[in-house]
């Protein structure tokens, strides 16, 4: 695919399109939009714009089409696998600016929000209403970044990913189009569902600006437990029993002893540097969430736990909850002179103690730092491994690790990616994993962008 | 689209492709084959086929598209509307002999199965393995139909529809070739979700020959209670409060006097004849059912309830769902000499209550009779109505009262089907609903059977 090189002229147009004080090519902002937080090569765009309206989304998308210069939406720039890395220049739309909710509809347990809000923030205007939007990928994310990689978190095990909270989507396509998707109903067997695929199809398919998403009522009561165990096994057989228990837990997260220690160094939590499961229960009342922790206390028992520590408090647990979510800057932190990766791959249940526990030991025979968190109840495991920066040893060997654990994660018929999308970094698996599909994908790609503008260089190999 | 009529020697090629005792165009075999459970002209196909393999589903397949004839797949023929009738004639796959279940993967909550297995067989078979497969549209409706159509039912509300249960497909495609599409992962973020865009394509894209379907455990206890009011509206704002309070009922179902009149005359249940709601919940331990039974009756109280009877014997609970199950053929007993209808829409929540009383008016002043039930707590309204099979005036009527619904449905940001499917009935309101994604759904249409031959003449208008 070749693109056009931006000119000076293109630049003007664009500005007549949006105020020219939303459009620039300024060094530092172009280096801001230059690279997500994975360990991709830094590329950046010709010009970075902050459209304020679907309209003038659909004008800049139109021309760049017919000018054929790529085009890459943007959201906070979190992502994991260089999902949003402009590797072809042109244009990066920042959706900064269409930052809004649009509509609270409290009695219908809906929310209409524009892609580029904080999802901290649509839930921080949501507590008054008892309702909250539940996928928390941890960083400060923009929903239309959750919906472009269905993004999905420590929450997922009970309320699930982003996928199951987008009811409607107003995109732009390649051509300028602006189309309606899905519908407010809460179900529907009507036609295609072209809302699926647009959600986790990463930009490369349309650009959303507009989302209405479901919401849930804000649990009643919540109680949480951090159990510790003497391994990885153990603990892994305990997350087994505690999914097949039906208990239903809203958050079922493994830390090795590795991330333990962090935890302790950087926030003091004086916890035991072991394996360690935290789990949340989410219910109507507290006698109820009592009776379910005494019922994960047994299962945590019979796989030989260490201790088993219950009745967090609500600042015990958001504590434990920050540091969860700190957790990948802090092995930053830790390792100074070093750059991280973290994989991520999602198996079922019963391959996952093997899987985590292969993980672990790949890192440490290949002397590589790692740190082992997993949202364990879907399967997802997470390892983030740390490589000196001027060491291509280091990276070959993180790269061999990464390679195998996916390869691993597919021959057990899981996925390459649970949660951080396909991106740059996982398009080299999609044969792989997709086989004979992969093609079809591609033609849907085709069909939707047939010069190719949206995202380009990201999902297929 | 002209389709080849076909001739004694397609029929000779297609059984050297099965073996000839697999190939029908016995006179009553295509009339089994050629309407639905709906109120659709039949349209006999020109020859039933039982594959039993996925390569006999290619090679026929593959055969039809080479000769242009049209080719629908059948399951049960238990949807309602038109869904698999051979508009266009042709072959009918019945996949009823492709009803196995391949492997249950009890600890990985999964199972794979053919499309042509039952659905209730395929519970019956999970009951020792303390699992189930939660969607329940209630005919006994083949897991393929289920897929094709999205079907839900009466525990939606709590556990989804059957396109939540289906994590990995093995289709046909129009050109024959067999893809697998989806992972064994409780979650992905890999790649389009082609998964979805099968799911509820009502065998136009593609014919699916086996599917892995995600399971939950089955309850530990549930409890049920039935609630009368004096009105629709009072009940219909017990439901939305139920919604709201975040109790999480397995089952919220709504129906008319005229049903529960209904159900009093066959099955001798004795209940007041007034709207009605039944309700289930389903958790770890009975006190805690009885403390949610508790607060649901407070709901229903404030919203002037007559009478709440709780903690129904699992007989009971059972026998009520079986008739519940049963309306639609009651509803035949009880009019001889009629033709019924059943209109399917769903809403958001607000709207509810405005949808199901201005339903049933409708019915009351056109004097058709006419039985409101719904699956209330989704917002997804059935009225059943019967009109005489010679009265013209009867239809016109009933046809008058059904757009009238499914127009104000989509006022509301609803869906003109919230489970049956479009098949040929909702045909007419897919322009309304999707406005220019229709065209969209169209191009993936073609992309994926450009000469039109899978179930020609369904979901487009």
């Amino acid at each position: 695919m070749n693109f056009t090189p931006m000119t000076p002229s293109h630049i003007e147009d664009l500005a007549r399109i949006v105020s020219s004080d939303r459009v620039s090519t300024g060094s530092s902002v172009l280096d801001l939009h230059a690279k997500d937080q994975s360990q991709h090569n830094p590329v950046r765009p010709e010009v970075v714009i902050w459209p304020e309206s679907r309209d003038e989304v659909a004008a800049i998308v139109t021309y760049a089409e017919n000018q054929r210069i790529a085009i890459v939406g943007w959201g906070s720039g979190s992502s994991l696998e260089g999902n949003p890395i402009p590797v072809q220049r042109g244009i990066v739309l920042d959706f900064s600016h269409m930052n809004k909710i649009l509509a609270i509809k409290t009695e219908d347990f809906q929310v209409d929000v524009e892609p580029g809000l904080i999802y901290q923030d649509l839930n921080e205007q949501l507590r008054y209403s008892g309702l909250f939007f539940p996928p928390d990928p941890g960083a400060r994310a923009t929903v239309g970044g959750m919906i472009a990689n269905n993004a999905s978190g420590t929450r997922t095990v009970h309320y699930g990913s982003t996928r199951d909270y987008v009811l409607k989507l107003t995109v732009v396509l390649a051509n300028g189009e602006i189309i309606e998707i899905g519908s407010r109903s809460a179900k529907s067997s009507s036609g295609y569902d072209l809302l699926h695929l647009f959600v986790g199809s990463e930009g490369t398919l349309g650009l959303v600006v507009e989302a209405t998403l479901r919401l849930v009522g804000l649990p009643e009561e919540y109680a949480a437990a951090i159990v510790t165990f003497p391994t990885i096994q153990a603990a892994s057989e305990a997350v087994v029993e505690i999914m097949r228990s039906g208990l239903n837990p809203a958050s079922l997260e493994l830390l090795d002893a590795a991330c333990i220690r962090l935890f302790n160094q950087e926030k003091n939590l004086g916890l035991k540097e072991v394996p360690t499961l935290f789990t949340e229960f989410h219910g109507p009342y507290m006698t109820y969430l009592v009776e379910i922790l005494e019922m994960v206390e047994e299962i945590c028992r019979d796989a030989g736990h260490l201790g088993f520590k219950r009745g967090l408090g609500r600042e015990e647990r958001n504590r434990f909850f920050e540091a969860r979510h700190e957790l990948g800057e802090m092995v930053i932190r830790a390792h100074p002179d070093c750059g991280t990766q973290v994989i991520d791959v999602a198996v079922p249940l019963t391959a996952y103690s093997d899987i985590i526990s292969s993980a672990s030991l790949a890192a440490e025979e290949a002397g590589i730092p790692g740190y082992a968190f997993s949202h364990a109840g879907d399967g997802n495991l997470h390892l983030n491994l740390a490589g000196r920066k001027n060491n291509p040893n280091d990276w070959k060997l993180i790269e061999e690790i990464s390679q195998e654990l996916v390869i691993k994660a597919l021959s057990y018929g899981g996925t390459a990616t649970g949660e951080h999308g396909v991106g740059m970094g996982k398009k080299g698996y999609m044969a792989a994993e997709h086989g004979k599909s992969l093609h079809w994908m591609k033609q849907v790609k085709a069909l939707f962008d047939p010069k190719g503008i949206l995202n380009p260089g990201k999902i297929f190999p």
